[in-house]
């Protein structure tokens, strides 16, 4: 039996500040016959991600905005339920950018659409955190900007989440004291005690610049080398005021002004007081990189090294909600929806 | 006839807000017999440098501050007037940190201490601009920060002064695009004039973020790729506006904010967006690097390719009124005090 209705989730409207439900709209379409090199593929796991909160609004963003009407853009792992390409057979395990979906067609000879993967060691679901985009961003940010020397302090911000936990343990393995920021004492507790970060600080114990400042102040007490942000505003501010001469700050999300009004950053004359270097960047124009930081991950993931959790939404039609609620850190590790 | 009597500027309180004259003090000081080692140079011309400014804070800057009751810091040049070292005899040129003086005695053996400077085809002043600190600072943050590719946009503030304009004349050189920021009208025209700039923005005729960025749009029809930030506040926040992909921007002085408060800059986020590499810097400390620079700057200089002006005040007691002048950007070109 081969299934002849999709159902997909699309934005239907940007959101005006917080976004909605109401942003999203579920619709279900039929199925085409395969052409010629296409591949169908049916998702198991679709990601949810904090850029896809950028790439809703209509303005200049780090990237294109997401089309109205269209699929909500995403990357997925499944398996191969038909292919019309030589080099994909029905029962591979692929990943790739299908969206918010239930199944991709895909042009398979189109170079880097669609990625075979090997499962004997590394769950599927890893290939979309630890041993993808996440880890990779995580990577490209420690390794290439941060660039942590043994005995440095490294900072990250939303250290419980799939990109947040990678740089912090990747931090250790070069020998770094990391300390993670993460919201709630349960989060705290899963990054100081599963992942070995050397501290965690609940900020939200810690409401304004001058608690947050002294709680860096005691968990770094020979002051901040390399910051991995995925937040912003307050956070920023914070580690700012405890960074140590010729430290680094890769920019990897602003997630706290996501929703309005740019956050400002309260004392950037401290950049050229402590000869700093802040540096946005975004995973996916280095693909060059991918191949060497797969490798390590891949790697560190099948020996247990890396360790990552994932918050599992059940079901498309729980693809908003679940994306609402990670927008909120209401997520514990990687977010994640099952579709199958 | 050898002098016994120097004349010294000191360091007599710390400013409230904006420094005053009531901050320095003029003394006189007894010259001791030379010891072994040590020479004496009668200064020709002292520099008055922005970074001064900060120096004359108590808070942790970008160097220690200057010490109340000791003699302003400060670069100088002049002659060997007596020596009781080798390597130095009467007459020599010779380049050093004198501070506000008539005259220096200095321990000639200190690595660094002195430097003997060939006035053939240089003349001694431009020992303390273009081919002195300043337009070191210029050529590092542009070379090793900015690293303009030719047909690229530099962006430039505080254009018309001893950094400024050697910064826009190496990256003309360099076959970029070159954009100043001046005050007034005069120096506006200087900078496209004399000194070859593309064009020059005079940000009094702009007050606001809004007029300031419809400015650098005019200016810049291809955006920013590479600033230079001598002020900061304002002028940052609207060059951040226009700044591409990829670009990079030197913080070499934030003078905008040394008055008061830190100002904010208004949109962190556009570091993300825009995959913007924005690195602070002291020259003193990329020693390694300045034979090279001064062996570009010194050539440019003698052949007559850089151009730079002096505004010279006459006489030491003037030094604290020029170093008031010079922090409202009363002078043109590189401020000296002349000595002689």
């Amino acid at each position: 039996m081969t299934a002849t209705i999709n159902q997909q989730i699309l934005l239907a409207s940007r959101p005006d500040g917080e976004p909605t439900v109401d942003n999203f709209r579920l619709v279900e379409t039929p199925l085409a016959e395969l052409e010629d090199g296409q591949v169908r593929v049916r998702h198991h796991y679709l990601s949810l991600d904090p850029y896809m909160r950028g790439r809703m609004n209509e303005g200049r963003s780090y990237a294109q905005p997401q089309p109205l009407g269209e699929v909500m853009i995403g990357g997925t792992v499944g398996e191969v339920v038909a292919s019309r390409h030589a080099s994909f057979a029905v029962g591979d395990a692929v990943v790739g950018m299908g969206g918010w979906q239930l199944y991709q067609t895909v042009d398979a000879r189109q170079r880097g659409a669609l990625q075979k993967v090997d499962t004997t060691q590394i769950p599927l679901s890893a290939y979309l955190g630890a041993v993808g985009m996440p880890g990779v961003t995580a990577w490209y940010g420690l390794t290439q900007i941060i660039a942590p020397q043994a005995g440095e302090t490294v900072v990250v911000s939303a250290a419980s989440g799939a990109v947040g936990g990678a740089v912090g343990q990747l931090a250790k393995a070069r020998g770094a004291r990391v300390v993670g920021l993460a919201g709630g004492p349960e989060k705290c507790a899963y990054v100081s005690g599963e992942l070995g970060f050397d501290a965690c600080i609940d900020y939200r114990q810690h409401p304004d610049l001058k608690s947050l400042s002294a709680a860096l102040k005691a968990a770094c007490p020979n002051g901040i080398d390399g910051h991995f942000e995925n937040v912003g505003g307050l956070i920023l501010d914070a580690v700012m005021l405890r960074a140590n001469a010729f430290s680094r700050i890769a920019f990897c999300g602003m997630i706290a002004g996501y929703n309005g009004e740019p956050i400002p950053m309260q004392n950037p004359s401290l950049i050229l007081v402590n000869r700093m270097k802040l540096q946005g960047f975004i995973v996916t124009e280095h693909t060059a990189l991918w191949p060497q930081a797969l490798k390590e991950l891949g790697a560190a993931v099948a020996s247990g090294r890396l360790k990552y959790r994932e918050s599992i939404a059940e079901g498309l039609a729980g693809a908003p909600q679940a994306f609402l609620g990670l927008l909120k850190g209401r997520n514990f590790g990687k977010q994640l929806v099952k579709l199958v």
